[in-house]
């Protein structure tokens, strides 16, 4: 690592010679599947952009100019080149994000890791260059893959028509994202690809071109004209030049030199260019390049040599989706499966094996997603869209006024749900539960365990006439939970000791929670709290039986993996007005805040989501009650005190929960 | 009419001659501007779809053959030939929807007014006739403009590669969606308009190849691979072919033989094809054709002879801002607005002429308009991006990712927000105050009156760290409603008469509804109710001195002109639980239902969103009360007794109350 320990900034790059250059690059592929292997994370995305990223780097002055990545999981060669070598604790608490961070360097500016958002940002980041006069350069990383989504093309569409508006496009085209990309535009790029040997042809004279400058103009857009008439009988001319963007490419994005001499092109054009450069995800890593499933995209650690995982654990919430997918599709010759270009990540590879004929990769596109799966129902099919949770919210519109607006039955899979911890903000899948509680007619379920997993995938395909919902967590299901007794649709999973009296709680449990919440009885039990426990399964609507119940104890508490704001504490609060239950409710869940990458179960902690922090809580809710019952009355003044004592008796509960 | 009164369905089509098929085309336009100048409607677009729609519906055979429209306001032409005459109260409760409706007819499909849908519905009804064995045809109607949005790129690209499912594609090319349409794609259509005289040369034995069979290949398609070639040579390949897409055009969209003949050849393609029309928006109605801002696109009733409005109100609230962001744009040079297709309707149109340099049409493109405010304001600057309040669904996950993740300040103004009526369930913006919600740090104004819109949208552009929100409804602005003094950042409206006692209910009042608020704090004057009526004027985050003001209160009631679901009177809810103040709560809002359309009024009568009904229902939670407080403490038991004698109570309190 003799060169790359030298690289402190970008500018240091500045004096380097090509072969130099190049040695960097094997220094840093070496490093990053040492670095990688040991930690888990995006492996094969950033094998596939070394080159390119020194080259960007030599061309383009960051943070002044702005070089931003769609995405983000392939910055880690740009990490590395902006003083952020130590990959130790990549992904963990206070170590490195998986993705761009802002808290980390000025030459981060994109923390959104969800797809096709670069265009957009960069569209907007030359607007404000040019409204205050500056010269400054913005160049925007994205994959052919991201080019599938819908933001993308609203972005092309708008950049492409300012002609004055200097923004470079660079077209990352290693031919996937997860899956290979799909769509007319994927075959579009295969074809462009093909003219290769025409722009070698082009280039001849390039350099020459290139060093000669003629007054105002550059002689090489002088000869813009004639070379683009040649274009048209050798070549495609190309979508992209259709919609008024120039073309440059392709590119061989392993050639450092060939990738610069383009990007310095692009540069001095003046205006929007897109630059095509073709990369190999995993490019310099056998296992990387010989994986054909994802080309190593995102890995846990792994055995540097082997590429072959270091640890293994138990069936996934995934697995459990996918076998029995696999099942229903026998079953049922109406079900169809959708994936936005992730077809292993979702579990739906199975499926699609299984029952090629129905099943679709829409690309990363979830609003196709969720529209198309509409008209699949209203054409006489029950399509399964499986998503990871956190990218349901780009077809939130969809969802509502495709889907159950028009009462067609799909089910939507979420997978991810809920604090997945060290992929960082963007991915926690937080947000679909508060979400849809506003979808009219939808209905959400929260499996607990892998039968319920199963169990409530089978309802839910049962429903016809509107949009259905099953959210897990990541990773490793847990034990099986038993219910004590069905009320409703509705799992009594443990009732108080003691029957006779009164109970003192009822909490709702939502989910994977169940331990958990089970886990919280148990220390409000060792406080003299009697408390049912209660997973309702169908989150949304609220279970018509719950009010009944809910009646029946002193105060109701809600748990759930998802955001505390207008989620199913929210809901069941609702609905315990809307039956004149004026009980005192708590409502446990993610606070409305950003969450930094971290692990999970260190997320958790962190914001309170724990046995010990909830019990704690509902103790002194519980001690404020058996004090206002006593006597007063006089709310505001009753809450303050209380929460004064509340504050001081949580603290000596919490020590009590803790022995 | 003679002719127009004949067809009941669209087979009635088949028997017209050509003459005759003119003569309709007249007679439906004479109807259409009879009819829709004195119901108000969408005239420009539907008077320039009236020779398509007729060629369509004798080409195809609905419903068997499904003709879907993108964003449905285009389709009065269609209800007109599918058994639907009688105009008389189209948009008005129980008349017409302004849009496709379901409930209507079987040849309805979309009734989504949201646009760019139509090819996500298409590929998934083609895919589904597909798996089914089915050879029904699939027909999507769509506008230039509605190309602009992202999930119209989606569907193109997925429905581009399946070579062997039918689908057609009809692109109808007005250059304009309410502006004229903008971007690279515009551009691009224009280049192929062009080609219209080398397409009629192309055309010439058009006729004579399709009459000529041959074995298993007709023989149009048989020479389609040497025209491609000569193509290539005269006119732009075009980005649809680069897709994939066949492209048949650019046909004359009031030509109903030639568009009969394009038709005919799409349908017999048996792949995805997209038809190329053009036509004019107002097309034979010249205060349509005339007005170059927006040819008619949605009008209220007018005088048919001058086109002119028969009634005009008072200032609206969309003026209210077109005044004050001009005031803005003068005193900060950093302020720039968005609009996404929609400049005058959303009140951009003075500031657009005041700085051109400092505005984006970005064309319907939500999630563009949102990313790429990020980037502007990452760049700088202070973008407002104005929109219908119900269209930034569209744009949830990119505030959320985008805007809100990165702390930018931008300022989202959403116009038509709440119950807007007429234009039916999709057109409600009903759904902001909720999903918004969600999103850390955003901030969320909901101005009262033409005062507090000025004052607000002044506090928001001054937010430089978060995504602030200003909403208001519809229409024209009511009275300036004072405040009696504020605490915190809220507006204290009224206090109760008697200030020695401590009042009954706490009254929280959202944006519009102050008025409404008010006379229902009088009503529950005259049940010796006392009432407290703040409004927080910013909903998000809920003010921190509210909870202390709730506090001094029995009863905390909110209204709002929004989904019940999640929205304010949730999240006041939940910040009162979070005090430790546990006061009974009641929140009016809309219904978690999709609304039918009909007037404002009505439909806020048909949901109990009025003063008589509030009053009604929270005089009936106050006598509970003070049952309760007498004795009873059990909860359910009380709870049910109390429900019952609500129901009666309120029966009663209604009828006093509307003595």
């Amino acid at each position: 690592m003799a060169l790359l320990t030298r690289i402190r900034e970008p500018r240091d790059l500045d004096r380097l010679t090509p072969e130099q250059l190049d040695r960097l690059a094997a220094e840093i592929r070496t490093f990053l599947v040492d670095a990688v292997s040991k930690t888990g994370g995006h492996l094969g995305p950033n094998l596939g952009v070394v080159e390119l990223t020194i080259a960007m780097h030599r061309v383009f002055d960051s943070p002044k100019d702005k070089i931003l990545f769609d995405t983000g999981h392939q910055a880690y060669v740009h990490k590395l080149l902006t003083g952020r070598q130590d990959f130790s604790r990549l992904r963990a608490k206070d170590g490195l994000s998986g993705y761009p961070s802002r808290a980390e360097s000025e030459h981060d500016v994109i923390e959104n890791s969800h797809a096709s958002t670069v265009l957009g940002w960069a569209d907007g980041l030359a607007k404000a260059n040019q409204v205050l006069g500056r010269k400054d350069h913005v160049v925007a990383v994205i994959g052919d893959g991201a080019l599938t989504g819908g933001m993308a093309w609203e972005a092309l569409n708008n950049i492409a028509v300012a002609k004055d508006r200097p923004l470079v496009i660079v077209v990352n085209d290693n031919e996937r994202s997860y899956e290979p990309t799909i769509g007319g535009l994927a075959n579009h790029l295969a074809t462009l690809r093909t003219t290769d040997g025409y722009e070698r042809f082009l280039a001849r004279g390039k350099d020459l071109l290139e060093r000669t400058p003629v007054v105002g103009k550059p002689l090489y857009e002088t000869l813009h004209g004639a070379k683009k008439g040649l274009k048209d009988f050798i070549a495609p001319q190309g979508m992209f030049e259709d919609l008024g963007l120039k073309y440059v490419g392709p590119i061989d994005g392993h050639d450092i030199e060939a990738l610069e001499s383009a990007l310095q092109r692009a540069k001095r054009f003046g205006g929007p260019v897109l630059v095509h450069c073709l990369t190999q995800k995993g490019r310099g890593y056998k296992h990387a390049e010989q994986n054909e499933a994802d080309r190593f995209h995102g890995i846990g650690a792994i055995h540097p040599d082997t590429g072959l995982p270091v640890s293994s654990g138990g069936a996934s919430w995934t697995s459990v989706f996918a076998d029995e997918m696999v099942e229903l599709g026998r079953e049922r010759e109406d079900i169809v499966a959708i994936t936005a270009a992730m077809m292993q990540p979702v579990g739906l590879g199975k499926f699609a094996k299984a029952f090629p004929e129905r099943v679709y990769d829409v690309g990363i596109a979830e609003q196709h997603a969720a529209t198309s799966a509409a008209g699949l129902a209203t054409g006489g099919l029950h399509p399964v869209f499986a998503v990871y949770a956190t990218f349901l919210n780009r077809a939130f519109d969809q969802v509502l006024m495709d889907v159950a607006l028009h009462k067609c039955g799909v089910t939507f899979v979420l997978d991810r749900a809920g604090v997945t911890g060290d992929d960082g903000a963007s991915h926690n899948g937080m947000w679909d539960m508060s979400i849809l509680q506003v979808v009219p007619g939808l209905r959400i379920a929260a499996p607990r365990d892998a039968d319920q997993v199963r169990a409530q995938l089978r309802e839910a395909v049962e429903v016809k006439d509107a949009p259905t919902v099953v959210r897990y967590s990541k990773g490793t299901v847990g034990p099986a939970v038993e219910a004590v007794c069905r009320i409703g649709g509705m799992d009594v999973l443990r009732r108080p000791a003691d029957a006779t009296e009164k109970p003192d709680v009822l909490l709702v449990s939502v989910g994977a929670l169940a331990p958990m919440c089970l886990e919280i009885a148990d220390l409000l039990d060792k406080q003299g709290i009697s408390t049912t426990v209660v997973d309702p399964r169908w989150v949304k609507p609220v279970d018509e039986a719950l009010p009944g119940l809910a009646a029946e104890h002193r105060v109701v508490v809600t748990v759930e993996d998802n955001g505390r704001v207008g989620g199913v504490g929210s809901a069941v609060a609702q609905a315990l007005r809307d039956a004149g239950v004026d009980l005192p409710l708590r409502d446990f869940g993610i606070p409305p805040r950003f969450l930094d990458h971290a692990s999970r179960k260190e997320v958790m902690a962190e914001i309170g989501l724990t046995a010990p922090d909830i019990a704690r809580q509902v103790t002194g809710l519980v001690a404020k009650l058996d004090g206002r019952l006593e006597g007063a009355d006089e709310t505001l003044e009753a809450a303050e005190t209380v929460k004064a004592t509340e504050a001081a008796d949580a603290t000596e509960t919490a020590e009590a929960v803790r022995d």
